[in-house]
């Protein structure tokens, strides 16, 4: 949907509409048993709920494109997240809380290590240690560029963010890491002539680098990619006329700051962020809250922690409900399956609670259940829409 | 789909089609029973033909956008809604089944009233009678611009139409309800240059209907909004190679009218528009047929209104399923949920039967039951692709 016509509709209500995300929800059965994490677990709320929601499949890119946390965030935002691209510089700094100003120019770099001919035999400098990447970082502070200032922040093990700051800046740069070894890391190229200056000051930048490390080994050297700027991507309270919020960690509190949610103080544990939402019920609209617990299980390949991780979200539910929202939603960014070890393309079930929610015949909130639901396979960035109109949050179009 | 490419596939065969539209559908359970007007009703017909159909639910504008009766027919006539926006005053002339040629500008009107400093107190009028608005409209006739012809039409209480007939016209034009009180009706400006002369036209209008209106307080000033050209929508029967007809309410004549079908004269009841259709069945290969009971008692709030209107049209069925349609299809423009009172965003069941529909497990006609249909959730532009399949109308794409 186009967000300008959201924008159109959308008018304001007293109504609050909670979005609840487990990071990597979707799964696959277990060979064995045939079952699902979601299937396997024990989630006694979260299967009654599905009785009386409206349940679904939220698919956040495109048929079989496993999203990254980045892309899945912004299709639950409610928006498409392949006419809204983020630079992986940016993804990087946003990953750390930095907070890029815009015009900013934003890089992921490595540490790496090079030979006595300056070619690259390790793109990743052994993954150092993250201490050892902060001391670099410190010695890498020292460069300076006419015209530009220069701030590096250290992430972790071999990984750092260069950012740019100044007037006419571009990210219309070509990247120095060759993705092969024994070949020296190429200079920047400016990818259109209103870039030039700004190749000019990373390439000095690299240059300095290179002296400054060259005692440094195996991390003598730089490498930097994903150049970009902070996209322009329509606010989010504008587009949909609601106080938003989020409670969580800092990728994802970074995502939606940069469609302007405000970002809450809130503790280590889920338990922190509902207990945060609790605090701040009256000034928001919409709140973001976000489970970790479920995509790291998935990613260590431990399905049967991600089951453990389930059934903890599943004991914090009726504490959500409890805050009385108009709409709850239960959802994910994307599926981060056992078996796969790692994020996968499978649609994330999906689950949208209200007075008008209407009904289908799911009762059980997996996968396999979601399937045959009255909200059916739809694009991440559907959900919001949906979710307005539960609120009552958007007027009739057309007469 | 391109409508083009419909046009392209499109070829004659003697097949009949019938899309029946239950004019607000789609309800919502009703708290107490959980079960919606559709569940609640007995349908014996309808249940009995969605065994042997196709069943899916349609969304005609985008998920969770409330359609109005403009958009939702237009999805069913196989058009996007989004692509071909209609305007509010041609929207409103259709309403009263005026006929609009080319070039015509129409604008819906209100009835207002002003105080002696001329700023507004109801934008309104305390909804005069409709008698009142005819005799004002009357007055308003007196109304003369060179080189425009204006034409004024009383619709229901306060609302009267404007039509602007001439050469050169255009309707970008502001509007003059600033939608506040206290403060003035707004001059038409022209929202581009080629508008200007008819925004001229449109503000001496508007200062001649302030002094013949002068005396008949509490309406006496006029409010204009909503100008539009009659839009430029591909026609119906040459799209999909068609004799159309529809037999319906004004409102639905006029839309059927602007995409090139026939308006078949019929009676007050649907009995009578069945009549209809079994005298005219040989003149026409695609009968729009429209029930509106169904959409006035849900707007009513009136739960047990929709599901005796159901059942009405559940006895009439068998009436329609004598006359042989090769396909016969059963869905709405829209839901109008008792417990909303209002139009809703919820999808709407469908139903398509004829000898190559395929099958699925669906055998109730209910909005829970068609979500797991073979039909899918689809855009309600995708229903006309495919009741002309289902007819043996489109020849294959590609060699």
């Amino acid at each position: 949907m186009d967000l300008d016509l959201l924008h159109e509709l959308a008018q304001p209500n007293t109504t609050k509409i909670v979005l609840c995300s487990l990071d990597g929800l979707g799964g696959l059965p277990r060979p064995g048993t045939g079952k699902s994490e979601l299937e396997t677990a024990r989630l006694p709320n979260l299967h009654a709920l599905a009785a009386r929601s409206a349940c679904g499949l939220l698919r956040h890119v495109g048929p079989g494109i496993t999203p990254g946390s980045g892309p899945g965030h912004l299709g639950l935002f409610g928006y498409d997240p392949l006419q809204h691209p983020v630079g992986r510089g940016v993804l990087e700094a946003l990953g750390i809380d930095f907070h890029l100003k815009p015009g900013d120019v934003a890089a992921r770099g490595n540490f790496c290590t090079v030979d006595g001919e300056g070619r690259i035999t390790d793109r990743r400098a052994g993954r150092i240690a993250t201490d050892l990447c902060i001391r670099l970082c410190e010695r890498l502070r020292a460069i300076t560029v006419d015209g530009v200032e220069l701030i590096i922040e250290p992430v972790k093990e071999h990984r750092f963010v260069l950012v740019l700051r100044g007037d006419g800046l571009s990210g219309r740069l070509s990247e120095t890491d060759p993705q092969a070894l024994h070949v020296p890391p190429l200079p920047v190229r400016a990818l259109d002539p209103s870039a030039a200056s700004t190749a000019a000051a990373v390439n000095h930048f690299i240059e300095r680098a290179r002296g400054i490390l060259q005692d440094a080994a195996p991390a003598n050297m730089v490498l930097l990619r994903g150049f970009d700027r902070q996209p322009d991507i329509p606010l989010f309270p504008v587009t949909f006329r609601l106080r938003a919020a989020i409670a969580a960690y800092p990728m994802y509190r970074g995502l939606a700051r940069l469609v302007g949610m405000d970002v809450l103080d809130t503790g280590a544990t889920f338990a922190d962020e509902i207990a945060t939402l609790r605090e701040r019920w009256c000034d928001y609209d919409f709140f973001f809250v976000h489970y970790k617990d479920t995509d790291k299980a998935g990613e260590d390949g431990d399905f049967d922690a991600k089951v453990a991780a389930l059934e903890r979200f599943d004991s914090h539910l009726p504490a959500i409900l409890a805050l009385g929202p108009d709409v709850l939603a239960v959802s994910g960014d994307h599926a981060t399956p056992s078996i796969l070890a790692a994020h996968g393309w499978q649609p994330v079930p999906a689950l949208v609670s209200s007075p008008y929610c209407g009904a289908d015949h799911v009762s059980r909130f997996t996968e396999r259940d979601c399937a045959a639901g009255a909200l059916g396979l739809v694009p991440a960035q559907d959900l919001m829409p949906v979710l307005m109109a539960n609120a009552l949050r958007f007027t009739k179009y057309g007469a």
